[in-house]
This record gives C-alpha cells, sequence and structure tokens, in this order.
C-alpha cells in the first residue's frame, strides 16, 4: 500500500493549480465524459447498490451539475476573495505598506467516497468537485460498496485529463479500499486535507487521526444526524393526512439511506397526534421495501431496530418507533440514528417538553417544522432553538432533496460533521480547501492576475475595504509621470 | 475552579447575540474605556513587562483601532455573507424551495491571552474583538505576565457593558490563570472555540485537549514561526548597508519578542555577503538590551541560546547565530524558533541550496524577500515555493509590524498556526467565530433582518449567485396581487 500511496502523493505533489478558464474547462469535461458513460454507468451502479435507475439518473444529473456550478464559479472567478489595501506611504506614525490578499489552494485532498451516493457523493461528488475548483489534486478512497462505479467514473475523470491535458496528478484513486489504506492516506504528510461522508464512528477515528499528526489537518466529515422534523399542533389539524403521506415517502426515499432522512418526528399527544399516527403508520405500511445498499449496511439496520424492539409500533419492510418524550430522554438508543427505513415518533405532552426536547438534541445537519400561521409563538421559539442545533432549518418541507445552490449549507454542529463552519454542498463547499497568502509589497511582475491593479478578469475586490469591480489606477510606467 | 467556571459558562450561556448597532456601540465604547484608563495603563503595563511606554502607547492605539474596525465591520453587516437562492416554482424535474443562509455566531470562545503584546492580543486583544464582533460572547483565560494590565482592561470592559446595557455574560475573566484551567476552560462543554496566542507546546496541547473532547471545537493558536528573510544578491550589492540596519532593527524590536521577527536570515556567500554579515553584526552590537517580558521568558531565552552555543557569532544583549546551509540542516536546533533578541543567518554556496532550504521550511507566518530587478528569476522562484509555507510574503522590508486591515493575513501552516485557513489579525478574523445557517422556506416574520425581500441594512447579498445590494420584490401583502 504505503509504495502505491507514496507514488501518488508524489504525483499530486507535482500537480500546479491550472488558471481558471483551464480549470473549469476541465470541470465541465468531467461532467460531460460521465454523461458520456450513458447507461452503463446506471446499469453497474444499480447492480452495485440496488438503487433504481430513476434514482441513479437524478443522482447523476446532480453529479454533473455540481461539476459544472463549481466550473462557473472557477470561471467567474471571485470566490478567491481577492482584498487589496492600497499603500498610504504619508500615513503617519507608520506608513501603511502595500497589502494583498487572495484564497489560494490548500494542497492534495483525501476523499473518501460514501455509500449512499455513489455518484453525487463519491468518486466525483461535491467533495471531489469542491476539491479540485479550489486548485486542489484529489486522492479518492473508493467505497468498497460500488467498485465498478467508481472506476467507471475514476475512469471518466482519466479521459477528462487527457482531454484537457491536465497533469495527471490532479486525480488519484487508490486500489486499496481498506480501513488502513485510509488511516494511511489520512495520515501522509502530503496531505492536507480530508472530505468524508460516513459513519460517525469512521469519521471520528479519521478526525482524530488528522489531529494527532505531527502536522494536524482538517478534516471534514459528514457523519449523520436523526433531523428532527416537529409537527406543531396547527399545523398537524390541517394537514394531518398530507404530513403523513409525504414524510412517509421523505423516510423511505431511497430506502431511508440519505444522511438527511427525517429520523425523529415529535408533536404533542392528542386526539390530532393519535390520528396523524395512524395516518402515518398507515402510509408507511404502504412501502414495499427495497434492498438497502450492502449486505453489511442490511445486518446493522436489523440490528438497530433490533435495539429498540420494545418501542416498535411496526416492523415491515419499514420500522416505525413509537415513545413518550421521558422514554426518549432516558434511553439512549433511541436518539441514535437508524439508518435505515425507520423513523422515531415522540409524543409530547406539552410545548415545554417539545422545546426541552429540542434544547437536549446534539448536532444536525437539518431540523423541520411544521406549522401553521396560528403555530408563530411555538415556531419562532423552536427556530430559535434549532438555529443553534442544525446547519439548516426546513419549514413545511422535508430535509431529504438537498439543493446545490449557493445558499444550501449541508453540515452542522457535532456529531452531525466535525466542522460547523464549513459545507459539503453548495458553491460555499469550496471553502474547505483554500486557504489565504498575503503578499506586502509584492513586485507587480510578481503579483497573480486577480490582485494586479488592473481587474482584467472583470471580478469583485475588496479595495480598502469596499467591494467593487474597477481597477486601481497603473502605476506609471517607465518614462511616464 | 469548575464551580467558578460553571457560572461564568451559565453567565456566558445566557448572552444573545446584540442587534448590529448595539455591537457596534459597544466595541467602540471598550476602545473608549482603554483610552480613559490613560496613563496609569501605560505605567502599569510597562512595570508589569518591561515595554517602553511609546511600545505601549503605540500597541494601545493598535488595540483601540482594532475594536473600532471590527465595529465598523458589524455596523457595516456585509460580513455576514447573507445569500438567498429564490425558489423556482416551476423548475422540473423537481421545484426549488427558497434558501436563504447567513453566518451567525459560534457560541462562547476562550481567548488565551499572550505574553508579548499585554494589550494587542491580551484582555481585549484581537482574537477578542474579532470574537465579540461575531456575537460570541467571550471567556478570557489572562496571562500571568501581566495581571494588573489585565484587571484593567477587564475593568474597562465591564464598563462598557454597563454603560452600553449589554448582558455581563458578553465578558468574563478566569481569575485562576493556571495551566490546569486552561485546560477546563478548553474542555468546558460550553465553549464553542478557542483563540490562542503563545508557544508551540501549550498551542499543541491545547488543540489535542479540543480535538479529543466528546463534541470537538475548532483551536486557532498562533504558536511561533522563524520567519525567514532572504537577500538576494543584487539586493545585497546594492543595499547591504541599509538592509544591515533596518534588518537589526526588526529583530531586536521590543528585545526580539514579536511572533513575526525574522529570525533566520539566508543569502549566498561571497564578498558581499561577508561585507554584509559584518554590517549587520556591527548594527546588532550597538543595541543596548533590554529586559525581557518575565523571567522564566529570560531563562528560556539564555538557554536556548546556550543550545546553538557553538554557532554563535556575538553573543551580548543580542545573540547572532551563524552557519552555513549545511549545518543549518543537520542541526535541528537552527530551525526552531529562538524567542528573544536572536536571529540565525545562514550562508549558502549557491541558489539551489537556497531554494532548498525554503523548500524544507515548515510553516511560517511570514517570509520575506529582498530583491531588486536583477533578482527577479530568484524572486519568483522563492516566492512560488513560499506561498506554500508561510501566510504573508514580504517584499524589500520586514516582517515585524503587522498592519490591522482587511487583506492582512496573520497565520500560515503548521507549526505557525493550528489552521492555515483563517487570520488572527484583521478584519477576516472574525471567520472564524461564525458559521452558516441556512433557512429553508422560512415565513417571512421568522427570517432574520438581513434575509429579508428588502435589503434594509443596505448590505451586499448574493441573490441567485449575483453580489448586490437590491431588494427583492415585496411578497405580495393582503389584498394585493
Amino acid at each position: 500500500m504505503s509504495k502505491e500511496l507514496d507514488h501518488i502523493m508524489e504525483r499530486a505533489g507535482s500537480y500546479a493549480s491550472l488558471p481558471p478558464e483551464q480549470l473549469s474547462a476541465f470541470l465541465n469535461r468531467i461532467g460531460d465524459e460521465i454523461n458520456a458513460l450513458g447507461a452503463e454507468l446506471i446499469s453497474v451502479c444499480q447492480e452495485e447498490t440496488a438503487l433504481s435507475p430513476a434514482r441513479l439518473t437524478g443522482e447523476r444529473a446532480r453529479t454533473v451539475n455540481q461539476l459544472r456550478l463549481f466550473a462557473e464559479l472557477v470561471r467567474e472567478g471571485s470566490w478567491i476573495d481577492a482584498r487589496i489595501d492600497v499603500a498610504l506611504p504619508d500615513r503617519t506614525p507608520l506608513p501603511r505598506p502595500d497589502i494583498r490578499r487572495m484564497l489560494v489552494q490548500l494542497g492534495p485532498v483525501a476523499v473518501f467516497a460514501a455509500s449512499n451516493f455513489p455518484l453525487a457523493f463519491s468518486v466525483a461528488g461535491g467533495d471531489t468537485a469542491s476539491a479540485l475548483a479550489a486548485g486542489c489534486p484529489v486522492v479518492i478512497k473508493p467505497h468498497p460498496g460500488h467498485p465498478r462505479t467508481s472506476r467507471l467514473v475514476a475512469e471518466a475523470i482519466d479521459r477528462a485529463i487527457s482531454e484537457c491535458s491536465v497533469s495527471t496528478g490532479v486525480f488519484s484513486m487508490l486500489s486499496d479500499t481498506s480501513t488502513q489504506a485510509g488511516l494511511e492516506l489520512v495520515t501522509h504528510k502530503e496531505i492536507c486535507a480530508v472530505g468524508f461522508t460516513g459513519s460517525l464512528g469512521a469519521g471520528r477515528a479519521l478526525y482524530e487521526a488528522a489531529a494527532s499528526r505531527p502536522h494536524p489537518i482538517p478534516v471534514f466529515a459528514e457523519m449523520g444526524s436523526l433531523n428532527p422534523l416537529f409537527v406543531l399542533p396547527a399545523a398537524l389539524e390541517k394537514r394531518a393526512d398530507r404530513i403523513a403521506k409525504d414524510l412517509a415517502a421523505s423516510v423511505t426515499l431511497g430506502v431511508g439511506q440519505f444522511c438527511t432522512k427525517p429520523g425523529l418526528v415529535c408533536g404533542l399527544g392528542g386526539k390530532t397526534f393519535n390520528e396523524f399516527r395512524r395516518l402515518f403508520a398507515k402510509e408507511l405500511s404502504s412501502y414495499p421495501g427495497g434492498k438497502m445498499l450492502t449486505e453489511s449496511i442490511e445486518q446493522r439496520f436489523q440490528k438497530s431496530v433490533g435495539e429498540v424492539a420494545r418501542f416498535l409500533e411496526m416492523k415491515g419492510p419499514v420500522a416505525l418507533v413509537n415513545a413518550k418524550f421521558q422514554e426518549f430522554s432516558a434511553e439512549a438508543r433511541l436518539r441514535e440514528e437508524l439508518f435505515g427505513p425507520a423513523t422515531v415518533l415522540i409524543e409530547c405532552t406539552d410545548m415545554e417538553e417539545l422545546t426541552q426536547l429540542a434544547q437536549d438534541l446534539t448536532g444536525q445537519l437539518t431540523a423541520t417544522i411544521h406549522a401553521e400561521p396560528e403555530d408563530n409563538a411555538a415556531s419562532r421559539a423552536l427556530s430559535s432553538i434549532l438555529t443553534k442545533k442544525a446547519g439548516r432549518i426546513i419549514w413545511n418541507g422535508y430535509p431529504t432533496g438537498v439543493e446545490v445552490c449557493p445558499a444550501m449549507q449541508h453540515g452542522g454542529p457535532f456529531p452531525a460533521t466535525t466542522d460547523s463552519r464549513f459545507t459539503s454542498v453548495g458553491t460555499a463547499a469550496i471553502f474547505r480547501f483554500a486557504r489565504p497568502i498575503c503578499l506586502q509589497n509584492a513586485p507587480p511582475d510578481l503579483l497573480p492576475e486577480p490582485l494586479l491593479n488592473r481587474n482584467t478578469r472583470g471580478i469583485w475586490r475588496t479595495i480598502n475595504g469596499e467591494l467593487t469591480k474597477e481597477n486601481l489606477p497603473d502605476e506609471p510606467g517607465p518614462g511616464e509621470c
């Protein structure tokens, strides 16, 4: 292993970031090459993951769109946050030097592919797209659950590398998918950051391995979440049937294997709640079931459902757990993710219990509130608590289906992720893999293009504290004055 | 201790972030109250640190300016990076929900005061100012080197709290300054981030304590740096005397106790270099010496100089170490910081050795190049290497004197800091203490002001990917259409 890794890292270390146009074209080309894999990719991936062709076709579109979104971000160029504070030679008591700053690539990034999104969070997924966009070379640890899919996508990337004449160091994939190989990757001295999507145990282990390196590096691990959903009284009164139906669809989407699956549903006990529970159970019971991603994921799911057996209201292809607030508080297992088609329905006696439940939550990727205008006071109170607990709050919707856009935040306080200040979905994901570099009194011919006086790229820059697309006046050349 | 800490954290936990105008006024008021301490602050601080009144007066101005700069950043408001992607209900195959995102405070921040900047990196220093500006409450672990200074500044902050009617949870100072108290602070469950300036050993220990918490938190430790300075041949030829003079001043500034002190000076051997060494030694020898911050810092300095005794060219109030490239490569101690009035002068045989030296460096806060146009090729080669090693590259200047401005980067790859993606000086320091929160389909009356359709604060926002100060059209009210 370590010989392969040393070879990979040597190649990666030699990769110099590309000019924006070429990088942008390269990202688009990866998208084209993935599309060109056509039906073969979908059928291989279906065989390996048991996910439906419709779902995989949608996921492929998202994966390609993600690459195109980053291609456009890089082409436009303002993401590098260029800042210029011009020299003030006459300032007293001390003159100010010329100070210019922009973001540059962090260095080689290790990306751990996820099992549950074999395209969008795997070899050419969001972590890879954002790291490449930042100018970093990527080393993939593929997920053992879909080796042929990984190979097809890696080959598509290799074709894009060759077509766009990019140095081959920009992308490598480990042949060894063992835990040990992953740890060696994270602790390799040339690796500068890690993107990971998977279990809490594995994410935490990588985080600790990275923190105990001689030179620690950041780990962006997205690890799981209960994604609590609160149904407030007026919403329940007005839309119990609709919520029961849509929620059941969200819980069972992709055989319950979404990191944003609503795994905890909370409401106030009473007649309406009982009716909602009945409707919800009925909707769930019509779920035909589905094959999980891998045998071992299926086994873990059955085991975890077994651990909460005494709270099971129904158990068929989908598990519905029923408990009261006190039981939820007392039983730690109810507060852990059930990865698969299962959810936990909690009945609270009053708003005090409901807000206490929210208060007691650990970090979450998402939290959802179903509320009508009459629920406003409770909705406001919950929203204020949940802002501290989750990265994304959703009103009157469902957390599955993460939009890839500038305003998205897919991340949240630990244990949802290891760093709540960053997102793994949306254009802001690029900031995980960049660092600022400041150039003081640099000779103009050593300045990178975005920091030249003339704003040749037409990007937004912060000049003396003001955001602008203007040029700075040119330096007088020889003979001018 | 832990009783005091629990009490402090309970107060801090109850602090809710202030509206921007009030927060801005509060930061300015802290500045006013520090100025109002007048001559007493300077004289007490001088007694405790042995730093000169002129230096401390300058440092006080910087500290107050820093507070005012963050006050203005908060008042202006665009730093929260508001992003809005409007709903696209008719999009196929799936509609897009309304998604809005902004930065919010991370939560209580622990700040470890530094010894060497008793005002600008201490109780009301850059870490405190940026954490307060982000909306976080601050808990200070004061430095035992200047307890009365710390108390005076803490009292000034307390007066600002009272004058501005801010909740007292916003600021607390530990009475216990022991290492144990610091560790208890970092591992307290309510602490969300740590700012630290000090030694590599202490910074690393805090980093590891934070990483091994049940819920890990980020640590921004600024730990030290050699701040290499390269003098290229033509620069040496033209300005050896000027460089010798100014460099000697930078090395001995504040008794060599700056984190940006140039601790490593490298050039190509030969007649000009010999002449430069002679001039440099002569300039250093006229340094009258000065008292160091504390007894123990003085002792550590003497001990570390003793460890490189066989390389000493001169040893008086200032130590000049002389070595060849090979010796520098072989002797680890030469590559560690000498905190105090000392610097290491390295003679390289050729450009290959000089660039190899640069290549072998670990992470640095700064790196400096002295070059004339004739040195351009070498300057370009060095600059490209140093960009990977340091947070700030300076041409034809000296690293001491860190400008507080939007374009500043004070931070660098490990071991200069624990996270090269952030700065501890300049307005960007605020981003250490904030995280994004995303609101999806939020009812307008639950949106925070910066995310409303109407841009009441006139801030820059990214709407559908475009930076703008425009409003979004108002929702049609009842009766309108």
